[in-house]
Order: structure tokens, then sequence, then C-alpha cells
């Protein structure tokens, strides 16, 4: 099974991969397809559905049904499809890995880390979940004063009912899983509306699913236009739950989304802060590591650098050196740096690079694009009244700014309307606990480079970087809500032992 | 300190009540006022200032900066401040339960046991947000596969910045305190807008806080007309927080708030189960204490009784017999039942009953009204297609449908829009359980009526009843958000003992 | 590797099986064996080395090196060796359920689920160990009065040292593998004294263990005479914790080890408690299953009846009816009713059934006795004066004593030195918690036999019947200590969101 | 109330002091009494009664009595008696304070605070014990694979019985009450045996537990010799736990104690490793502050410094000026240093001094002794062939090692006996960290002197030092065991929502 005939059900005879609906692949009722291109040969490479809103309606009726019966499927059960489903996932790394090559310019060994990394987050969301779901509170009447015991509260956590998976292009398979994992193993039916940028990744990782044998209906994957479905989706009336991960489009859906719960996971500025007795080398290679890793299209990448002025020179110095390092070029070459995902995304980039220039940065290299493929660039000497200060490349550019005291730079971090991660670099503890206790935002990484993972850690972006915590904890309590039965007794009972 | 003294600051020259602002009762620059009409005379009672919305801003404004400071307060600080407010609180009891009285026709002695058991409250909250907020994790890289033991990751859980809180009329001391001693125990500041009616009972209880000594700025609480500073205060950028208890509003406000928290406690439809096996006494006088007790102008009240058909009979009889001793007439009297809150709720309960009348619904007792008192009424054979059997009266009259089977009392319940609570009455202990498990509400009250206590008991509301979970230990979850530290070592480390 | 080969090595040329330490089958420098006896044959059916305490000494400093390191082993590393021991135990099972035959007369169908359950036992035991030992506590040093937030506790689970694991004969692998998987996998290292009836069932669990590749010394198994080195095990200095399940030995252990951690599951005298408005057919089905299953030999075996005397007779005649079903005959052939383990506990069964019938209890059957072969016997009209009204049989004969009142049976239930488990049959569901409320046992079955299982639940006995609670999650944490790390601040500081 | 009036129940006409049992004040059958020697004058001080075994066992039943009625109160109501009796004894914090001056020789000042500190532990205990006690867990069965969800288990806390507290001299009260409270709320009863040295001081804060209303028979305190009752006490078949504080005397128990819950904290030889990056001057104050805070008589009193040599001249020059600054005198005087418990302790402490002298070690100061008052002493250059170096003086005097690196500190560390506390000294992040996991000592207090506050931290010893954590939560959990109530359904259900 660990060919890529498996996959051969999901495409069309016109190479137009289907929908996925009611525990089968499918052809849109439109006709229509959307096209997906090649960041790197700029070409179009794959055609999925153009779903139908109609189609939508009828995937939110079979998710609610099928969620209903799910629900009442024991929980070890549960976690054994996902546990098949991890497996197959893992077996067919290779094919899926080069798909996230093709649409999003993922370098080779890193789209099969991505896939990898998918199938261990199944299988412990699975076994976390077991727990969580299995095990309730038992709360007795007479902690409250004027209660004697006899109302005992047996409250459990229940499924939400149909959640709505938003996943954005970076990671299509492992931001699609980590919000399809916990939603399942809760209990709950899931619709995955992926990336256009990654849609076929994403179709080849829910065949997978497909396989293990989950009931029809409880998963669905539609693809689409955002103007067609996109709002249509967010707002429609049987979702129960959105898990988004992408920009600003997030803050738009929590202000049109109904009374349900919202995990969104928006975009970032994490600062890194360089103290000056810092191990400069662990900073160089976080800075080149955290800054530059898939040409800086991650949430957590480093996306400022707070350095002290004492060392600044140093610092950059060092990481000059790392970057010259780095190999750019195609994907497919497993290059460090590979085109970003599109023209205007790297538009976007070189805008905030030229306003930098106009401004009065320095270029520690000299700015170089081809096409989608943006050279990896150091700005020093950025200032605030820079955009690159403020926004958010995605790109393989990175901004130090030098600053003259802590308080600067913690300032400069809690300034920003971002509150996703930051780290700050120094080899004293009493300064990293109290740097970290004062910096807002939701992870603060000591002596290390943002990341989310490893996946079981909390993971949360405060401010306009999101609301809800994740990590495979957390996500999989923000989809269940709270249901209690309430034993009212006639008279007071003592439980003796 | 036990008199009214204390509240002579809180009301201007020209008996205009204040609001609380930085620390001090203030009148509006507005110069304007809104009137409080007693339930019972019909007639103006209180009188509060109309704030503007230049007022709001500043009453946020100093919120945000309060916070700051509060979040630097040690916990058992922060729960010292509120043992002295609910000591205080307790302590003026009688003043503030005659506002009760006087702006919602509460019966003298439930206002003042809505005091007493605010005070608890407030007490029972701030020890238990010493232990939620004292108590964060600590998790290990190396639970993850593929990961050694070098990242530690501890995490905490801290304030979300300004909570508004926005109670309903019918506890509008109670259900004020609920929302503003976990906000404030959680290290939050915290903005109140009471209910029109019920203001003023409000503003006696935020007196009591302010004597308490709290620092200026973190309690404020602005009055006003809805029109002006309704949305203004839902859809303020400086609310991190809203903690809703109300009816269908809180839809609207879910709808157009930003990426924040929201806990809502809308309407119900409680629906009370009775088994054939159930002991009808115990049914009986559930069903009146439930459906009538204050005049059933409560979220939980038994808003539908479900009885099989064998002996409906002999619940209606019983419970007929018990409501003839229901006394009626004026709170100050204490009497069962009072008048409803104001003209308009007795004109909408008023609708639902001529629509079952006029469906050959049929009245246990004469329908019987007296400007805002409605005499207690119990309708039986009422069916699906009268109005009452699906909408929420919050008043004196209850409908009772006779079932067939005890699944057909199930499929009314869960085919209503809400889903707050609902009771079951059976001696047998499987179908207890199992009637639990399957009906669609946050909680199931097994041979007792619905009730939202003991308040630290979770509460909450699915579908249009609410979102998030409520009792005192859920709340300050509620109002908090978790931050991470991640410490990440050179090395491998494992703890040895 | 499914095949019987795999066990080869575990027995020596003439027969006798090996010892296991240090990574290594061996056998005893003794030259000593000790013989199993086949309670159906009573003839010898197997032998097992007589191990020294030198013997003893070496497997303790073993296990004490080995785990230093393994506690220095990635937690998932830990779960997947147990996974895999998992697996290659399952794979087995045929093999293993064979010695449980021969050795303990168990019958074959049960013999094979034992195996099996003890498989998905270690990989539960695996997945809910990875989250208790990864998962602390941080706490934050002002929840104290007088106390400002400058220090940080991060407190952890971490092992206990070596773990000495004394099983019984009647589930001599899964009572082994419930002490083994947890103390693996919350660092551990294990040194097993298995039951001599059922040793050599342990010694082939042990091989699977082996056969998944754990370090050398961090799990033995040595067998041998009570004798010879029971106490000495029992008190070596090296030994950092006991779990023992078994009879009256567990007590004299107790009062003989030094300052460690015990957990001891002895004896019970499990009463089946059937009120006037039980499911009759339930309540016989339950005895007898209870009662008879595997002839009685269980922990958590109904050993009394106590019933209302109006439906006294209503049940005895439905168990008879029931009991007249059972097989009686060789576990080869999967009879219900196989030999006792022993003559000698055959002998004692016999004492007790002997002195009922001197003091007039009625037997319902003939008594027939054939070797260790003891046809079920249920004794009706026993009362207090009765050995067997609190003795514990561990054979296939059952007392009925008929009570008057609820009081009267829970008053016999409480009176016993024993603590086990006990169970009540009743639809009422005040009765049902409340009578279980009032059980001084540590686990009441509400309609339904006790159970050991399901393997999560809390499992544990109060007064004689034990310390310490059992079930997967407790008996993992009941292996682990404390270790806190305190990070003292120079000022407060408090952590921002 | 807040006079020494209270007290004067408590002493009999000849000045001897009385026991507690029953709910009354009593004068033993024994008419002997046991001498409590005062430290500072060398002279009889006060008399408490010496009970007899006969006393001993009716004080044991009715513990056993008024434990079953306890144990049916409100939890809120149990809090409620603790706080009254926290209230009182704060309120009486100066005649107590006076007992321990002149029974232990603790410093007036100190003495006070003892009183007040277990004021406070005693209001936290019982709010932690009402969390604590309340809230249980709701199993289900779908968990563990091949079970549907049939079966819930709803788990609970429950009391243990008979709690049997034994503190030491040294912290009379404090020690007392931290296994009172947990005990009480909890549902146990509480028999006290407290040290002959702070009999007194201990009989003084019963009388505020008697004040505070408890029921009769649910607290006692028995004085007398330890040659009559101590194992008496220890071994009697009434007690259901034992919380020991003290020296080898609890392993003895421990070996003879039944099968009961054990929490023993014994003795420790807390390290203090200095690294040559800490801040000398906080570690100078640390450790004169940890060493010799009420004379070194404390359990994690600093009993052995660990300086790097490169620092070690520094770090004693420091220490030494900052301790010519400790005044050396009278309890009453509120001294540094006053006279230790006896004069056997002394000689002991001596006999340390002079066993380091003969092998070399170097005297900082000169040593001084006049009957029980020692002068400080620091010794330096301690090698490993001293007794000191591994022995517990319990008094003023601290040995100084200096070693060449950090892992011959933490071998010395790690190859004592003792594991209560260490602490280490450095400002690096990372080797604070890994240095506290690798020290094989309940807790390591990074850049502090060893303590066992704030109390709702964890507090535990390793090896010799103990077994069981303390710290409130802790000790709660650790006078509990846990009751099950499973529920079998008839057949599947799960909970919707």
């Amino acid at each position: 099974m660990a060919g890529t005939d498996v996959f051969t059900e999901i495409v069309d005879g016109e190479q137009v991969y289907k929908y996925y609906a009611d525990g089968e692949w499918k052809k849109s009722a439109s006709g229509k397809s959307v096209s997906i291109v090649n960041p790197t040969t700029r070409k179009p490479q794959y055609k999925v559905q153009a779903c139908t809103q109609e189609e939508v309606n009828k995937v939110m009726e079979a998710a609610k049904a099928a969620q209903k019966l799910w629900a009442r499927t024991p929980l070890w059960k549960r976690a054994e499809y996902l546990h098949k489903a991890a497996a197959i996932l893992k077996e067919h790394k290779a094919p899926i890995a080069e798909c996230l090559v093709k649409e999003i310019a993922k370098p080779a060994k890193d789209a099969v880390t991505e896939v990898v990394r998918s199938g261990d987050l199944v299988s412990y969301t699975a076994e976390e979940g077991v727990r969580i779901l299995g095990e309730g509170k038992l709360l007795v009447s007479d902690s409250f004063p004027g209660n004697e015991r006899s109302k005992y509260c047996l409250s459990s956590k229940v499924p939400l009912g149909v959640v709505l998976a938003i996943p954005p292009f970076n990671y299509p398979v492992n931001l699609a899983v980590s919000k399809i994992a916990p939603a399942l193993i809760a209990g709950n039916s899931l619709v995955l509306k992926p990336p256009t940028q990654g849609a076929v990744a994403a179709l080849h990782m829910i065949q997978c699913f497909h396989l293990a044998g989950f009931p029809k209906g409880l998963i669905s994957c539609v693809t689409g236009k955002g103007s067609e479905i996109g709002d249509f989706l967010t707002m429609h009336p049987g979702v129960n739950c959105i898990s988004f991960t992408g920009g600003d489009t997030g803050i738009a859906i929590s202000k049109k989304a109904g009374m349900i719960p919202l995990q969104m996971e928006l975009g970032g500025k994490d600062a890194c802060i360089v103290l000056e007795d810092a191990d400069l080398d662990l900073v160089a290679s976080n800075i080149v590591k955290g800054g530059y890793s898939y040409s800086g299209q991650r949430c957590t990448a480093v996306k400022v650098v707070l350095v002290m002025e004492s060392v600044a020179d140093a610092v950059v110095e060092k990481v000059e050196a790392k970057m010259a390092k780095l190999s750019v070029g195609s994907p497919e070459d497993d290059c460090d740096i590979t085109p970003v995902v599109s023209e205007s995304s790297a538009n976007f980039i070189e805008g905030l690079v030229m306003d930098a220039k106009e401004k009065g940065a320095t270029f520690c290299q000299e700015y170089r694009r081809e096409g989608n493929l943006i050279w990896p660039l150091l700005l020093d000497h950025v200032r605030p009244d820079m955009r690159i200060a403020w926004e958010e490349p995605f790109g393989p550019v990175l901004p130090v700014i030098r600053i003259s005291s802590v308080e600067e730079g913690i300032h400069h971090c809690n300034a920003s309307n971002f509150g996703l991660q930051g780290c700050v670099f120094t080899r004293d503890i009493n300064k990293a606990i109290m740097i970290s206790d004062v910096m807002e935002t939701g992870t603060v990484q000591i002596n290390s480079a943002p990341a989310r993972g490893p996946d079981h850690f909390p993971f949360q972006g405060l401010k306009d970087s999101g609301i809800g915590s994740q990590g495979i904890t957390n996500s999989i309590n923000m989809m269940t809500k709270i249901k209690s039965t309430v034993i009212n007794l006639p008279s007071p009972s003592y439980t003796m032992g």
C-alpha cells in the first residue's frame, strides 16, 4: 500500500483533484476548477475542484449526522482509527511530501519531516484525547457554604459538533492534522478547507484518513474559491467551532462568526532579544535557523532582532557568516532558501525591503530576487520608523534593531500588535525569567528561537496574534464543551471508606 | 459602618445615582439621567446617570492602566481585598435588598438571600482563584516522539486585561459579582454595565467594593442608555473579554464582538421530564418551586413540564394544590408571586397565554392580571403548535405537555433552540443516567428542579443558551489566558531524585 | 517470531526454567530447583531455579545501576519499549496461556484472555505514564499570605529506584505486568518474584520484555523458595518500593519493610447486597459469574451474598438454575469450574464448608470433591456464627445470608476485616448511591459484580484488604516521588501576557 | 478573649499542664508528670502529665467514634471551624510565643512569627482541603480497549480515620498544625503527641482549637514518657496514619508500624553549593541566615557549604563578617544565637566540632560554649574524613568544604544518606537547572538557602530524610484514601451535549 496507487482515486480523468465528501471522492457540480501555481516554476501545477455552496451545505448536513454516531463510538476505538491513519500517513510520506515541494516550494527534506511529524502528532493526540474525554469531575455540594452533601455533580467533556478547520499554506498537512486529530478524538466531525497552495497535499493526507476507515461523512474536505465558499463556510450555521491558522483574515472571521468557540492563530512579529552576556554563537545559529528556515515563511520565525549595541557588531558578523552558507534555489534540490509562495508575496517583501532602504537601513548583503526567489537578507540599523520594524515579511529578510537597554527591547516587543512568541538570549537566570515574565507574548523562549513544538506544549498568540491556546492538550479541550449531570439525593450522604 | 450612611456619597443632590469611575462617584457630563420604574407601583423609583461615550472611553483607559498594576499584586493580597468586599457586602445586605425590592420586585426575603449568597460567592471565588492562578504546569519536551528532555515549559494562567460584565435584571447583584469576583482575582480590571432595572442595587454593591479599598480605576460602573453606550461598550477595542447574562442580545453581541473570549448565558426553556415511577410529591414541589419562584423570572426556571400521560392527572392535581397556597402581591410583603419586571414583559407573557388558549390549552386556574402582576397559571394539554411550548415566558405561567413515551419527551427537549438545563424525575438509576446523557442541555438535574447553584458547580448553556461554562472555577479559568516560558538547555537533563 | 522457539532459551538442558538477570537467562548457582505441581494432575509439571541470596544481591545491584541510566531515557522511548513488549506478548499468547492452564488450572480461554488483556494494559500504561511523568506543577510563592512572587517552584515526579513486584498465583501474568509496566514507564527498574504456581507463565512473559530490548539489568525475575529469599527480598535495603498482591503475607511484609512506599492488595470478602427491587435475573447471573468464575479464586469474587429475605428464595432458585449449567472438569477443556490451585487450598475450602454444615447451613447442591476439584456449591441460610460468613474460601463455594433490612446487610459488610469491594443490586438511584457511600470498601459496584477492571479505574482495598490505590494511573503515581526545583528571584516578578 | 485567662483551665492546681481528651482538659491517672527544662536557665520550667497506656486507649476509642461523625460534616463547616481556630491562635500569639521562648529558647520575635504563620497555615489548609475533598474524578469505561461506555466510576477522596501527629521540638506549634489542619479538613480525627520540649506551647495551641468548638474527641493531645507511650502510640491498632517529623526515630517507627500510610520528615544535611559566578554577597547572607537562624536547629538549615576553591576565601570572609554581627545570648532578648535545646545536644555538637579540629579543620572563630549556649562557628577546610562533613550538628556550627569542580560538590551531596534539600548559587541558568536536576534531594533551591516554606510548596525528603511529600496540598492528599462507586448501566450510554 506504500506506493502512490492509493492516490489514484483522488484525481479525475482531467487531472483535477476531487473533493472529499460523504466518504467518497467527488467532482464538483460546478464543473470548474481552481488552479495551483508552482512557486518555483510559476506555472500551473495542479487543479482542484471549485466546490459550490450547495455542496458545502451537503457536507455540513452529512457532518452533523455522522457526528451524532461518532460521539457514541468508544474512545479507544476512536483512537484506534487515528492510530491507523497516522500509520498510513507516515507510510505515504513520499508522495505527500512531493506535493509540498511542488505546491509551496518546501525544501524536500523538510517536506518529508512535516508528514512524519504529522503522523506522530495524530497518534499522540489520540492517546491524549482518550484521557481528556475519559475523565470528568465529580463535584459535591457541601464545598459551598450553606450546602449539605446531597448533590453530586458529574461533569464531563463532550464534543462541540462540527469543527471547521482552515490551515494555512505553509504547513498544509501539519497544521491540518493539528486541527483534525483533536476534533475527531473529541468526538466531533470535521470539515477541512485547505489553503489553495497546499490543497493537493492536504487532499492526499485526507486520503490517508479515508483509508483508515473512518465513518462516512465524518471527515470532509472542500476546495474552491474564497469568494464563493469562504464566508459561506465560516458563517455557516452548521459550524460549531472554527480552528483557523493564517493571517489577518482571522480577525475578520472572528467578527463575523456567531456564538461559537474560535481558535485563531494569526500572524506574529517574534522578537529575538539578545543581551550582552548571551552565547553569541548560539544566538547566531538560532537567528539563522529561526529567521530563514523555509525562507522565513513560518508564523514563529524570528522576525526582528533586538540586540544590545555592545554586541550588535559581533552578532551581525556571526549571522552574516552563517548566512553565507545558506543554499539558495529550488526545493527539489533541498535548498535552504526557496521561492516564496507567490508573486504577490514576493512583491510585498520587496516593498518592505525598499522602504527600509529608503529610510536608511544597512543591507548586510546585496538585495537579490529572481521571480519568487529572494536571496536571504539581513537588514541592520533598522529603526522604528521603518515598516519592517513592525510588519511581518513572511520571507527571507530579517531586520536588526540595535538597542541600548533591555527596557528598550521589551518596549519594542510589547508595542507590537502581535503577541505570538519571543525569545531572549542571556545566560543570566534572573534576567531570563524576569524578561520572559514581562514580555507580552504567548510564549517566550529562553536561549532558543521561537518554535511551535514539541506539539504537546501550549502554543498561543496574544493580542492580534490570535485567541485560544493550541498545542495538543489545549486543542482537544477547546474542541469540547462541558456537560453536567447532577444527582440530587433526598437527604445528605457522605462517602465513607 | 452597617448603616446606610455609607451609601450617601453614591447619590447626588438631585437624587440621581452617580456612576463609579477612577475610584470616585461621579455625575455624568451629559447632565441626563435614566429613570427606573418600580414594577409594583409602575412609577419612577430611582434615577441613574446617562453616561456618555467619552466617559466610557475614560473608564476604559483607567481600567487598562489599573490592570497593569493589579496584575502585579500578590494573589493572597487580591484575595484579601475580595474577602473584605464580601464582608462589607453582607454587612449591608438590608439597604441593598431594599433596592432589589423596589427595582425588580424581588420578594423581600429572597432579596436578602441574594446579597448574602453573593458575599459567599465572592469569598469562595477569592480562594479558588488563588489556587487557579497560583498553579501552572511544568511540561518537558521528552514526552513527544523524537525529543530529548532539553526544553522545560513553564505554563501559567495570566489575566486577560479589561473584562466587561453585563448582568441581567433578575439577579443584578449576584450575577454581577459572579463576573466581578473571578475577573478581579484573576488579575483583570472590571467594567460593569448593570441592567437598568437593578442598576441601583448594583451601584450599592459597587460601593461595598469601593469601601474595601481596591485600587482606583480597577473597578468601574457605568450606567446609561443602551442606544448610547450599549454597542459602544461591547465593541470597544479596550475590552478584552465580555461576560454577559441576559437574552437574545447576547447572540448579537457575539456576532459583533472582536477576537476576544466571550462568556454568554442567554435564555433557556428548561424541561421537566416526569416518568411514571417518579416520586410525584417531590415532582410537584419542584415544579412549583422551579416554575414559580420569583414569578418564573429565572433563567433556570422550569419552563415546560413533559409528563407521562399515565401520571399527568396526578401531577397536575398535586401542582394545582400547591399553587393554591402561593401568595400573590407585593414584594415588600414577601409574597411568592410579585409583579413581573415591566409592562412589556407582562404583555409578552399574556401574548403567550392567549395564544395557548386559542389553540386549546387547558387553564388550570383562571388567568388574572393586574398591572404587572400576573397570577400563577398552569396550562395543561399544551401541544407543540403553541408558542408557549417553545418560547420562554419569564413569568409565572407554565405549560404542561403530556407525553406517551420518554423518547417523545427527550425529542421535545432536544428540538429546542435552547440548551440550558433540564430535569428528569424517576427513581430508576439506569433511566436517570441514560436520559441525562441523551438530553442536549448543559446540565441535567436528576430528581430536582434546574438550578444555577451551588455556585462552584459548572453552569453552562448549549446551543442558543450560551457559550462558555460558568460556575466559579470555570469563570476564573475563562478570564485568563495561557502564557508559557520555555527554558532551552544546551543538552538533555533529567530530573533525578 | 510467533512460535514457541523464542522461549527455548529460557529453559535449561534439564528442563528447569532459568531465572532472568542482567539481561540474560541464568541457572542458579544453588544447583537446586523448585517443583511446580499441576493442580489438575497433581503431578509435577515444571521446575524453576531456586535462586540464592547472593544472586538476589547481584540482581539488586544491577537493578540499581540500570535504573540510573533508564531514568535518563526520554519518556517517549520508554513508552516505545513497552509498546514493543506489549505487541510481543500478545503475539505469543498461546504458549503463555498454556502455562497458565498447566500451572494454575485456568480455563483455556480465560488464560488467553489474561495474556491479551495484559498486553493492552502495558500499552495503556505506557501512554498514561508519558503524561504523568511529563507534566509537573509550577507553583508560585504569592499564593501564601505574606509572600511576594519571587519564588517559582517546579515540581515533578521522579522514579523511586528499584521496585519489587510480587504478584499472586491467580493472575501471574496480568498482576505482574500491572506492576511492571507502571514501574518501568515511571523510570524505575523492576525485580519480579513470581508466585511458585504461575512462575513459568511469568518467565515466558518476562522473555517477551527481554525480546523488546530493554536495557540489561533493568528487569529481573528471580524464582526460589520463600524461606530462602522471601524475607530477604522484601527486607532488602536495595528495594525502594514493594508492590504486592496476595494474602495475609502482605501484612507481615508491611510490618517488616523499611521506610518505603508499599502497594498492597490482599484478600477480600466482597459482599453482594440484593435489595427487594433488584433485577433478579441480573443478580443471579452476576452472582454466578462473580462467585464461580475461575472457581472463585479471584480477589474480587463475590464472597458472600446478603439478600433481603423477601426475595431470597427467588434469588437462590435463579442462581441454582444457572449453576446447574456450569461445566466442571479440566482447564484444557475450558470448563467453568476447574481444580483449585493446591490440595491445601482444597482442604481449607472443605473445612469452611464442613463448619457451615455443622452449624446448620443449607446446601443447595450436594458437596462433591475429587482431588483438587470441588464442584460449585451455594450455601443458603448461612449465619454470622459460621466461619464462611467471614473468611475467604478462594474456591467455588458461596454463602448466602438472608437479611431483614438493608442496615443489617451494611452492618455485616462493614464488620468485616476486609474492605476490597462490594456490590449492591437495586433499581433505586437514591438507595444505590447512599448504600455505596456507607459501605466501607474501596469500591462499590452498583448493579454488577465486583471487578478489578477496566484497568484504568482506581482499585484499592481498605482495612486489611490493602494499602495504596492501584489501577493504571494510581500505580504509576505510587511508583514515583516528588522532586522540586525552586527558582528564587532577587525581586518579585509577575507573569504578564 | 485575647488575654491569657483562656489558658487557665489547661493547668492544674499544682502547675502541671493537663492533657486534652474527649473535649476536656484532664489530669492523668498516673499521678506522675514529666518535667520540661528551660534550655537557657537549664532549670525545670514546666510540668506535663505522664499519660498512661490506658488513657491512650481511651483517646483512640474517642477518636475513632468522633471521626465517624466528623466525616459526615459538610466541608465548608469543617473549614469554618479551622478558620475560627486560626483566628484564635493568632489572637493569642503572645502567651504561646512565650512558651516557645521558655521551652525551646526560640528568639522572641521568631516565636511570635511561628504562631502567626501557623494561623495562616491553618486557614490556607482549610480552603485547600475544601477543594481537594470536594472534587473527585468521573471515569468512564470506554477509555480502555474492548470496553463500551457502560460503567461510570465516581472516585473521591475519603478520610483515613485516626491520624497520629508527632512533631519535633524545633517548631512544636507550626509542625503540629501542619499535621493537624490537613488531618481535620480531610475528615480525620487527630491525636497529637507533642515533643517534651515544646509540649506546653503545643497544649496552648490545642486550647485554641478547643475554643473553636470542634466536636469532642476529634482532637486529643497526650503527653508523657516515650518509654511508656511512645511505641504504644505508633504501634496502636487504632492509628490509621502517622505523620512524624523528627530524627532517626522515624526510621524505627516505619519498621514497626503496620500497613498504614506514613509521612516522615527526618533529618537532613542540606548542602549549599557555591559556583564561581555566584553573587557572593547573596551567598554570604544566605549562608548566615540558612546556617545560623535559630542556632542551626532547623531541618532545612544549611548544613554544609561546598564552595569552589577560587571563590572560597571571598565567601568565607564575607560570611565571617556577617557572623560577627550575630548577637549571642538569651531568647528573651531576641538574640540571633540562643542556647541549643539540651545539654546532650550541646555535647553532641561539641563532639563534632572537636573531631573536626583534631582532623585539621580551620576554625574561623574561636570555639566558645557556656552551658547550652554555643557561639556561632564556621569551620573551613573541612574534609570528607571528618564526621561533621556528613553528620547533622543541629547547632550553630557550619562546615565549609572547598571543591575543585561542580561534580565534586554534587558527588558529596549525593553520597549523603540524607536527601532533604540542597541549594546552589550561580547566575548561570543552564548550570542552575542542570545541577538541580542531578542533585538527589527532595528540593533544590536556586540562589537561596533551603526553606520549608511557603507552606503550599511541596516539601519532602528523599532517602533517609523521609517518605511522603508534605506541603499543604500533599499533606491533605496523603491523609485521604480513594473510594470509588461504579454505576453499571445495562447498555452503553454516551454523554451528548
